[in-house]
């Protein structure tokens, strides 16, 4: 058994983790911890887990948890955990950080998105950007993951095929993404009150928001040249889930089936990553309270531009569920362990 | 391996089946019927199930189902299932039927309240009602099961504890019950329509609701004596979810301590119910998702009246749930075999 | 035209009563105060209302609005007018008041039910409680009004029809009633943080709630004798309305025609008051956005109990068009004036 | 005072008809007719209206309205009016129509989009596009109009001031637009059953939506230039409201502060369009339940790309407010006469 410790467990992304891994199979919660209700049982904290994970809040004591955990989850706001990630990674306890900390290569890339110093910038010659689907071979032998955000997750895994085969003018990349209100977590503002944001849609961030950035990197990769592109998000009146429209023009025409088969190709044996048939279109039911990203397109033959559409559940493929995911590939399980529950629907 | 086949799999309350059955360990799901997508595949009409459940939709054809099968659960409608069920029960394969046909001792009760003649009255004398916290030991012998309506099981559990102690005065039970729109299924109504039934609320079928008469039937037969009340189910704009709110006359004075400590010891040892400690009440993002239901109570000392409050997941405690519990039973698994997800609270 | 002034501005309430008197043809809004938000235009805080109401937010200065004003509208929390209404009544100035102040005729209700000493309690001699279908002559003449509680407006004129006539058993009344989220204010708080509240339900204040000594309070002096009764407030995941579902044992047999035909005949002339014919029931998307109340009802002939739906805007008649409607009596207009629009069905 | 007709009076549209147009000073509504309930009384159907609008809906009988009225709404699906409105064109009653029958100056986009023979092409002559903002002049002296799309509204008052000015690249424009499940009217679908469409978003007709080829056609009038792009509409959980995101690359460098003038420039004097200062962006919220179209914009420095963003709700400003100002323009009442009505918010 895997024994875990989750850091900001009464967080919407923390105790999503410890939803997901409290039916991991090969996982034992040792310590969950939450500043806001230590000594409280986190099951009084969100009742849902009444009977099934009734442990005691703990404290943040990184000795003590060194000492009982094999790998810690920090579900903490960036910067929080400065002085707390050096220390596992020190005790040679493996670190999955979802935070913003640990997802870039380029410090001056983080500074200048985030506003702020990097506390540990020497940290992030040795995390590795936890997208199994793009690199899944240095996740498995990494000590510190910096895990992928929830647009981000969204944006590069609909685009990563139309790059990788240069199909496309990369100087026009709009991305407009959609998510529902649990991406903005649990602490308290206005723009997360309730009669604020139902029966409300507003465009938010434009052109600044963080996880550009990180797009921006990710792809830039991929494509070997810079690029730099559009992203819009949105704050959508629904608890979970993300849809991402993204636009670009081809640069020679292809017809949907052909760039659909492109992408097959490209994703072959991705278990969490479903290509749609030609005709059918992703829709953000299709993936919630599941670990898939969908993705479906069309080619507007008029502009030959094409229209990708992904989906995936912020909380679990944007968070939650792909930081088990990369567990998985650290401690050579299966990648599918624990995260094969299909979505609701309803 | 338990072999079962699933009628009227692409209705709600199937597709909830296929989906909760897909993920237990013991089961394999061999048929999938449903009349109106012959020939599709399952996870085309429900795409959250791609990569987890695809399989082709069939027709009926009870002769070669019941080959396969070694259980069948009914999701159709009451009275759609005459013919099917008595030959599935010739055929020695158990039968879990959802609708209301089989949820009744008395088949003039049920022809009172559906307002038709029962098709199979004579299988009444061998279905057992579908209520394991009341019914185990006839569940695991029976070979017809009345899975119990949502509703129902929401109310009836919520009360038994006071009329099994004969606390209450049974003249002036009162049992007003919320239910998402989910419970009235995928079958298109202006009632069900998204514009008419957000940011809206409506009581409906008032004193005439047919759950009304199951809550009757289970609490005389605990009380030993008819016991008649009224009911008033309301429809509220979300997907998943009934918290019922029943209100009840105390013969003596108790404190909610004392009562909660009989709800405790009434139910010692049912996973499946969580009674909450005073001053805190059940709502239904806590069950959303799993097979729990959740109880807790306020009395009024003024008025020395209890007020319990009860919360399920109509989907799953409250249909498909219950029902792959009640197989569970019958088949001699431990009952909470693939039952355990918690609720996603989001 | 009337001058007026509104305290608190900026709030649920506040906006609601800036929004409807902005229509109001023979109003003149001369000052809107909100503290937090002094030296801000109004319409930048609710963009809503840019090029309608394009008003500064002031700050608290008794003096220089009881000068300028007619009428003043208080919404703010309770006992946080106590030093500015008695100032605006001895300035001449008419006061609606919208907390719970200024509604109880017996101070020692009011400081028993909100659990604190009451500031002005020789003001409660002058106060007229601003509910007109039951107190438009004393309204008129009065010069401080305690504008009725959103529940109680909806279950009082639910049940007087039936208390005055003396048709009911008090002892048993049940009102269970449920409320969309802007009841509970602009003030952030984990019950109002959307992905705590969209898609649940949950009872909240169970025989605690304050309306209940209101609601107690109007139905007993109807009565003649003191009315106790059991109170039950839900959250639903909606903005506005209110439904409440009332309970009552009837004294002899009476057919819902019937009882219609009494409720016609006690609300004769009451432009806001909708009685449903035999057989339709309430809903709230029939009242949100306006000011009317709409009641229905059921007799459950098998108890000889009747069931009263009754809907109504918790912020227009539950609040800010209620006090409205008050503040035409109190000057003599048509009491309709202003308040005329329609609910939005959709 | 105008007598008005209203044809496909309880669909959405039409009932939004009826709604303003009972609050209008200047209006009388002689005739309501809706084919599915003849004889019913219309707050019957829609009990939002009792005591407002009680009138008896009628069969379509084309002399005897004609005869009543001075202008007649057509709220019917495309080519469902294409007998009726010739005749009452003859009769020299005015129509204004709200499908997508008279919007098109060219009758082959007509055709090629609709994919159907248009059936009055000869009535294209004299029809006019009903958008005051850019055609004020030729409304007020049209005897048909063809009311805009709700989507088609919200796109090209975002865009015009930009091509009018010749500010940006009209090869790249991109529209992705959100609208509320109302714009899909009442009749029943999947699409748009509550669980189905609660908690999900989609994109739909991506690259095929009509309302493409109205927007083009504005757009390129306005150019000089023929104008194609893409337009992509996605479904959002939530009744009322559209927001659009446009996106168009700069010819040359301008500032956020510099385009938001131009837009004050080109808009002077419209009431009903609402320019944003920088930093501030529309909401649906902000103008669900008014006439309002707001826009607001961010300039993306790195990529020299506007963004500008649009609300308006798609039942008032994009469908039957539009129709009763156009309406207003045709006979020579103030433009707002009716129309004034601030948005909810709540």
């Amino acid at each position: 058994m895997i024994k875990v410790g989750i850091l900001g467990a009464t967080g919407y992304v923390g105790i999503e983790l410890v939803r997901i891994l409290s039916q991991h199979p090969q996982v034992k919660i040792v310590s969950v911890v939450s500043q806001s209700f230590v000594g409280q049982n986190i099951s009084d904290i969100y009742p849902n887990l009444r009977g099934i994970v009734d442990q005691k809040c703990e404290e943040l004591d990184v000795e003590k948890i060194a000492n009982r955990c094999d790998v810690v989850f920090t579900a903490l706001p960036h910067g929080a955990s400065k002085t707390v990630i050096p220390q596992f990674v020190q005790h040679g306890v493996k670190v999955i950080d979802l935070s913003g900390d640990f997802r870039y290569n380029d410090v001056s890339i983080y500074e200048k998105w985030y506003g702020t110093k990097h506390d540990n910038p020497e940290l992030l010659d040795i995390s590795v950007y936890g997208l199994p689907e793009l690199h899944r071979d240095e996740i498995a032998k990494a000590h510190l993951i910096g895990n992928p955000g929830c647009y981000t997750t969204c944006s590069i895994l609909a685009l990563v095929p139309l790059i990788a085969n240069k199909l496309i003018d990369t100087r026009h990349i709009i991305i407009d993404a959609k998510s529902g209100v649990s991406g903005a977590g649990r602490g308290l503002s206005l723009d997360t009150h309730f009669c604020e944001c139902t029966e409300n849609i507003k465009a938010y961030k434009v052109a600044t928001h963080r996880h550009t950035s990180e797009i921006e990197q990710e792809l830039s990769l991929v494509a070997g040249e810079e690029i730099i592109l559009s992203f819009t998000p949105h704050l959508i009146p629904m608890k979970r889930g993300i849809l991402s429209t993204a636009y670009a023009d081809l640069k020679q025409k292809y017809t949907a089936g052909e760039l659909l088969k492109i992408y097959e190709e490209y994703y072959k044996g991705e278990f969490f990553i479903r290509i749609y048939d030609e005709g059918k279109l992703p829709e953000t039911n299709h993936v919630s309270g599941s670990n898939f990203v969908d993705i479906g397109l069309v080619v507007d033959e008029r502009l030959n531009r094409v229209v990708v559409v992904s989906a995936l559940d912020n909380l679990i493929k944007g968070a939650a569920g792909q930081a088990v995911q990369n567990m998985n590939i650290m401690f050579e399980l299966d990648e599918k362990t624990g995260l094969v529950a299909s979505g609701l629907y309803l």
